[in-house]
C-alpha cells in the first residue's frame, strides 16, 4: 500500500522551489527599506553598498593633546639645544600677540583642527611650559611659550583628512550583516540611515485537531503545540518577521481559508503539520487546490514528509510579473506567488525543516550569505546505521577527550526534541551511505564553539539522577557536563577507549561484595585510574501507587500477572538484578518483561507510571519524581571512575570543587535514598 | 611632564572593579524576571534551571499512522500465514462491535493515545484493509478488518510516556542562552514562561563640546558623535539594554548632573570621552566627586586612558547592602553603587573598551558565559612592533592561501574605525612582548568563521580604485575580497611567499616598455603564473581645483613652491615616477615632499584636497572622487597576476565571472580614465 509520493532527493527538491520562485521573479532580495542608523540596525542586511559621503576625519586633526607647530621651526632642537616657541591663540581669526604677526605655536586638544599655517603637533608631554619670564610653569593650555628639545617631522601627531575613510570609497559591501563597528563606519562616512533588506514575513499555521496551546490542561491524546514557537524563534533569529497563527483544526476548508488569509500579508507560509499522508493530512490537497504542489516527500531524515509548493495570491495573481528593477513598492501589497512549505509535525523534523528549507530562503530574500555551521572532524563513539536512501541528519553530543574530538550519537527519534537541545552538532550521512562504524572519523557540523567544547566534561556510564544536579552545579563553575547513559560497563569501555573523562559506575563483584575494583582491573588494565566516592544509594522495586499487584520482593517477579521492566544489558542495576535473581534461583525466562529494556532510572519509573509495567528495579528518587511507591531492597555504592590524567587536569578542577560543596551535597541528600558520606573521597588509585 | 596616572595592568584593573562590585553585592545576576515563552525569549539567559513539570509525551502515543494491536495477537503471523484482526472504534468508552466484546485493533493517527488494552502499533503501510466480505478495500481509517503478514514485538511504533522528557528531569541548566530548540523543550516540559536575567540597563553619555550629532552640517573641528551608537549596538548585541543620552558639552557641573541623572535608572554608566588627561577631560574629576575613582589608565593599546570607578547613588546609597537572596525587588529602584567606565574617545579604543570591560560585566550580570572568540594560529605577513608595556590588540585581516592561514596587520591608529570594520580578527601581544616578526605564528582571535575565511580572496599588491567595485561585485558571488595595499612589488613578494591569491600590478620595465613580465621572471621564478588583463588607465598629476600652482608636467615638481606628495616605495606609480624623472633628469632631492608617502591613490588625492600638498601622481578617478583637477601624462597597464594553482581553483571562479560581466566592465568605464578592452584576457602564462 503506497501512500507517500516518491521521496525526491534534497537538491532536486530545493531546485524545484528555486525554479518556481525564479519564474515569478521572487528569487532575489524581496524589497528594501531605509532605516535609521541606530542600535536596532544590527543584524540587518545591507541592500546596497555604502560609499563614503564624507572623509573621516574631514579635516587635519590633532592626534594628541599638544601644540601645533611648523615642523621647519623645530629643526635642530636637541636636549642641549632647545627651541622656544611663542604661544598664541589660534582660531579662524588671524593670530595675534606673536612674533612676526603670527604665533609660533598654539595649544590643541585631541581632535582639534590643525590651523593651516601649521603642519605638525608636539604632544603636551614633550614640551616644557614657560611663563612670561621664561620660567617653567604648570600652565598647560596657555603658557607664554613652550620649550622643546627634539625636532619633529611634518605631519607627526596629525590625523590627516581621510586617514580613516576617504570620500567615495567603499565602506561596506551590499549583503553585509551589520555589526556594531559597521554602524560606526557608516556614521563616520556621513550617513544617517542605511538601506537594508526588508524582513521577510513568514506565516506559521499550526494545524491539527489534537493540538492544544501551551498552558492547557492536558488530556490523554492532547499534543502541546510548540512547533510554531520553535519555527518563529528560528525565523526571528535568521532575520525574518514571523507571525504565529492560532491552531486550525483538521478541516480542509478551514485550512484553505487560513492559508488564503496568510497569503495576503506574508512572503512565505509554513503549514504545520498535515504534510504526511495520513487520513487527516490535508496539506498536499490544500496546496493543490490553491496553487501548485512542487514536492511531496523529500529524501531527508528526519523530516521526509516535507511539502513544497506555491500558492497563487488571489488579489495579485493576474498582475504582470514585476521586473527586478521595480521591487514590491509597498510592503503590504502581497507577492503574486507565495511559497508554502508543509512542515512535518515531529518537533525534530520541524526544526530541521526550518534549517534546511527556510533559513536559505530567508538568506536569499535578505541578500545575506546562508548560515554555515563550522565543520570539524570527530570520532564516532558508536556505530550508526542509515537507510541509505535519505540524507540522514544524525544529532551528536560532542566532547574533547584528550586530543580526540568525539561524536556520540543521540536518540534518533524525530519526536525527541531533547536530543536537539543536547545536540552539539549534526553528522550528515548523505544518500547512498548506509551508516558509519564506531571509531570512524566523520564531519560534524557544530552548533557549539570550540571554546564550549573545550570546557565540556564528557561523562559516559551509569545513569544516576544526581548527574542532573551535578550538571547544574558544574554549569555555575564554567563547565558543561555532557553525559551519555550507557550503563556502568559501557562507561568502562568508553574509558578504555579514551572516549570519556569519567564514568559513573556501580558494578558489584558477587565474589567479593566489592564495587567496581575487580571490573577496573579487568577492563582498564594499563590505565592509571582514580576511584572517587560519589553516592551510596538504595535500590529497590519501583511500583505503582498503592502497589496494586502487591509486589514485595524479587520473588514476586516470577508471578505471571506481574509485568517487569528491565534496565539494559551492562547497566549496574541489571548486574545487581541478575546477581540477586541467581541467588534466589529465579530464571530470567520466568519474568514477564525481562527483555523490555530502559536506559535510565527515570525511564523505568515512567514505564511503571504509565502502566506499561507493574514494577522495575531502580532508585527511590526516580520513584518519587513520578509519585510512585518504592520497595527498598538493597544498598549500593555508586562511584566516579576517573583516569588519573583527567583527574589532575584543569578541566576537572570544578568537579572536585562541586563534590566538596556542601550546597551540592545537601541538594543530593534532599533526594530520597542518598548517602553522601564518601562524596569526593579518593577511594582507590589503581 | 607627567599628566597620566600610571597605567595599571589589565587584570589588576578588572580585579579592582570586580572587588568593588563584590563589596556592594553587585557581582552576580542583577535581577530576574519571568517572561512569556515566545520567540522574543531567544538570546535571553536562564536565571534558574528548567526542570520538567510534565513528561513528553505525557501518554503512550502512536509513532505512526497505523493500527493499535496487542502484540500477542500477532504472534505467528507470516507472509504465508496472515492474521486477520477485527477493527473497532476505540475512544475512552468500552469497545463495541468486536469479537469477545472488544476490538482486535483500531486505527490511530500519529500522536494518538494508545488505548490501554493495546501494546503496539502496526504502520498503515504494513496492513491490508479488508471489507465485510474479506475483500481488499481502499478504506484506510475504518475497514472491517485488517490482515497482517508479520508479527510485531510489544511497544513497537509506540512513543512511550516520557520518551523525550521525564517529569522532574533537568531540561536546561541556569545560564543557558536560549536558542529556538530550547524554547521547544521548555514548552514540551510544561512551562509557559521562563525566568531569565533582567537585561542590565546601561547609560551611554557622550561628552565633548566638539561633538555634533549625525546629520549635522560639519564645520572644521566638528566631530561626529557615533561612539554612543557603536557602544549601544554592542550592549544590545551582548544582552543589555542601552540608553543613549544626548551630547553634554565639556562642562564639569553639566557632566555631574547628567551622571547623577543616569545613576538613578541604570546599572552601568559609560562616560565617553574626557577620560584622558587633557585640559577639558573631566571624567576622572566627575567620578572622584560623585564616588570613587578605582583606575585611571589601563595598560592596553588601543584604549589606555580608561577610567573605572563607582558612583554612589544618592537615593539608595545609605541603604543596607542587599543580601544575595534578595535581589533588587523592582527594576526601577537603583542599585546603591553604580559602576562607571570612562571610555576613551577614539572610536577603536571605545569599541575595544566595550569588548574588554563592558561585555564581561554584562555576562556576569546576566549569568551567562563571557563571549569567547575562536582562536586559530596564523602566519603574520609582516612585522609588528609593540611598546611592550601594554596588552596590545592588533587588528588583522585574515585569509587562507593554500593551506596557510595568514594574518595581515591593519592600520594601528585608534582613530581608524575602518580598520575594525576590515578586521577579521585580533592578535593580542601581551605586556612584556615587544612585537612579532613577519612569518611568526601567532594566535588570532577570529571575528569571522572559518567558512567566511574559506571564501575570502586575499589580494595583496597595487592599489586601484576599481578594487572597491570588484569587492562589491564579488560579494554578490559569494566571495569576500580582502585587499592589502602594499604596492606592486609588495604584491610580487607576497605571491612568492604564498601569501596572496592574486596581486594587482603595473610595473613598467624601462628597458622593454613591457609591464610586469620581467618582474615576474625576477621575483617569481619557479612559480607557474597566469597574467590577466584588468584595466588600462591614465596616470597624471592630481592638482587642486583651478590648479593654482600652474603645474603642467613633472618638470614643475622641482619648483620650490610646489609641494608634492609621493606614493610609497615599491608602488608601480612610484616606479613610473622615478623612471620618468630619470628620463628628464630631475633628481629626487629637488622635489619638495618627495619623501612624504601615501599608500593609495585616494590618499594622494586627500593630501592634495586638504592642502597638505599641491600635487601628486595618480589616477583620474581619485582626482574626480574629491573634485580635484587632473593633468593626464601617461597611459599604463594594470594587470592581475595569479599563480596558476589559484587561477584554476574553485575559489577564484567568481573572479573570472565578474571580469566577464558587462555590468562590472560598465561600472569601471564609468570611472574616468579606464579602459577595459583587455579585462579578463589571459595575457601570458609563465
Amino acid at each position: 500500500m503506497s501512500v507517500y509520493l516518491h521521496d525526491i532527493p534534497l537538491p532536486e527538491a530545493k531546485a524545484r522551489l528555486q525554479s518556481a520562485l525564479e519564474q515569478a521573479d521572487l528569487w532575489r532580495v524581496l524589497d528594501t527599506e531605509n532605516i535609521p542608523l541606530d542600535e536596532n540596525a544590527i543584524g540587518r542586511v545591507l541592500a546596497e553598498p555604502v560609499w563614503a559621503k564624507i572623509s573621516s576625519p574631514h579635516y587635519h586633526a590633532s592626534a594628541m593633546d599638544g601644540f601645533a607647530v611648523r615642523a621647519a621651526d623645530t629643526a635642530g632642537a636637541q636636549p642641549s639645544n632647545p627651541v622656544t616657541l611663542l604661544v598664541g591663540l589660534f582660531d579662524s581669526a588671524p593670530p595675534s600677540g606673536t612674533s612676526q604677526g603670527r604665533p609660533d605655536t598654539c595649544y590643541l586638544d585631541t581632535g582639534d583642527a590643525l590651523p593651516e599655517v601649521f603642519d605638525a603637533v608636539i604632544p603636551i608631554e614633550n614640551v616644557e611650559s614657560l611663563d612670561e619670564r621664561g620660567e617653567i610653569t604648570p600652565a598647560i593650555r596657555r603658557p607664554a611659550s613652550i620649550r622643546i628639545r627634539a625636532a619633529v617631522t611634518p605631519w607627526s601627531h596629525v590625523r590627516p583628512l581621510g586617514e580613516d575613510i576617504v570620500q567615495t570609497q567603499l565602506v561596506l559591501p551590499a549583503g553585509q550583516v551589520l555589526r556594531p563597528v559597521d554602524l560606526g563606519a557608516v556614521a563616520a562616512s556621513g550617513h544617517q540611515s542605511v538601506k537594508v533588506a526588508r524582513k521577510p514575513r513568514v506565516a506559521i499555521l499550526p494545524t491539527g485537531t489534537e493540538l492544544v496551546p501551551l498552558g492547557s490542561d492536558l488530556k490523554v491524546g492532547d499534543i502541546l503545540e510548540y512547533n510554531s514557537l520553535v519555527l518563529a524563534a528560528q525565523i526571528k533569529a535568521w532575520g525574518g518577521d514571523p507571525t504565529r497563527f492560532s491552531i486550525t483544526p483538521d478541516n480542509f476548508d478551514a485550512i484553505c481559508t487560513r492559508v488564503e488569509e496568510a497569503a495576503r500579508e506574508h512572503d512565505l507560509i509554513l503549514l504545520n503539520a498535515g504534510s504526511s499522508a495520513g487520513a487527516e493530512d490535508f496539506s498536499a490537497q490544500v496546496v493543490e487546490k490553491l496553487g501548485t504542489l512542487l514536492v511531496h516527500g523529500v529524501a531527508v531524515r528526519p523530516g521526509h514528509p516535507v511539502i513544497l509548493g506555491v500558492i497563487r495570491n488571489q488579489e495579485t495573481g493576474n498582475q504582470e510579473s514585476r521586473s527586478p528593477d521595480h521591487p514590491i513598492p509597498h510592503p503590504l501589497i502581497p507577492n503574486p506567488l507565495i511559497p508554502i512549505i508543509g512542515v512535518p509535525g515531529y518537533p525534530v523534523s520541524a526544526a530541521l525543516t526550518g534549517e534546511i528549507f527556510v533559513e536559505p530562503l530567508i538568506a536569499q530574500w535578505t541578500g545575506r550569505h546562508p548560515q554555515e555551521l563550522p565543520v570539524e572532524q570527530a570520532y564516532l563513539t558508536r556505530k550508526i546505521t542509515s537507510p541509505g536512501g535519505d540524507d540522514d541528519y544524525v544529532r551528536v553530543a560532542v566532547g574533547k577527550v584528550g586530543d580526540k574530538l568525539l561524536a556520540a550519537p543521540l536518540a534518533r527519534g524525530a519526536g525527541v526534541i531533547s536530543s536537539l537541545v543536547r545536540a552539539d552538532g549534526l553528522v550528515l550521512l548523505p544518500r547512498g551511505v548506509q551508516g558509519a562504524e564506531a571509531g570512524e572519523v566523520v564531519d560534524v557540523h557544530l552548533y557549539r564553539s570550540r571554546a564550549e567544547l573545550d570546557r565540556t566534561i564528557f561523562c559516559i556510564g551509569s545513569h544516576d539522577m544526581t548527574l542532573d544536579l551535578l550538571a547544574q552545579f558544574l554549569s555555575e563553575h564554567n563547565r558543561r557536563l555532557a553525559s551519555a547513559n550507557v550503563g556502568s560497563q559501557g562507561g568502562l569501555i568508553a574509558l578504555k577507549r579514551g572516549e570519556a573523562h569519567l564514568a559513573g559506575s556501580h558494578l558489584l563483584d558477587p565474589e567479593t561484595g566489592e564495587y567496581n575494583l575487580s571490573y577496573i582491573r579487568q577492563y582498564l588494565s594499563g590505565v592509571s585510574m582514580n576511584v572517587y566516592g560519589f553516592v551510596g544509594r538504595e535500590q529497590g522495586l519501583i511500583v505503582r501507587r498503592g502497589n496494586p499487584k502487591g509486589v514485595k520482593s524479587l520473588r514476586d517477579l516470577s508471578r505471571p500477572e506481574v509485568h517487569f521492566v528491565n534496565r539494559q544489558r551492562g547497566a549496574g542495576t541489571r548486574v545487581l538484578l541478575d546477581y540477586q535473581l541467581s541467588k534466589i534461583g529465579i530464571p530470567f525466562e520466568a519474568i514477564q518483561g525481562y527483555t523490555q529494556e530502559e536506559y535510565t532510572h527515570l525511564g523505568v519509573a515512567a514505564a511503571v507510571a504509565s502502566g506499561r509495567a507493574d514494577c522495575g528495579l531502580g532508585i527511590p528518587a526516580a520513584a518519587q519524581s513520578l509519585s510512585l511507591d518504592f520497595i527498598p531492597l538493597f544498598q549500593e555504592t555508586y562511584q566516579l571512575l576517573i583516569p588519573k590524567v583527567f583527574a589532575e587536569s584543569d578541566l576537572l578542577v570544578p568537579l572536585f570543587v562541586v563534590l566538596d560543596d556542601r550546597a551540592f551535597q545537601q541538594a543530593v541528600v534532599n533526594m530520597p535514598g542518598y548517602d553522601v558520606s564518601q562524596m569526593g573521597r579518593l577511594m582507590a588509585e589503581m
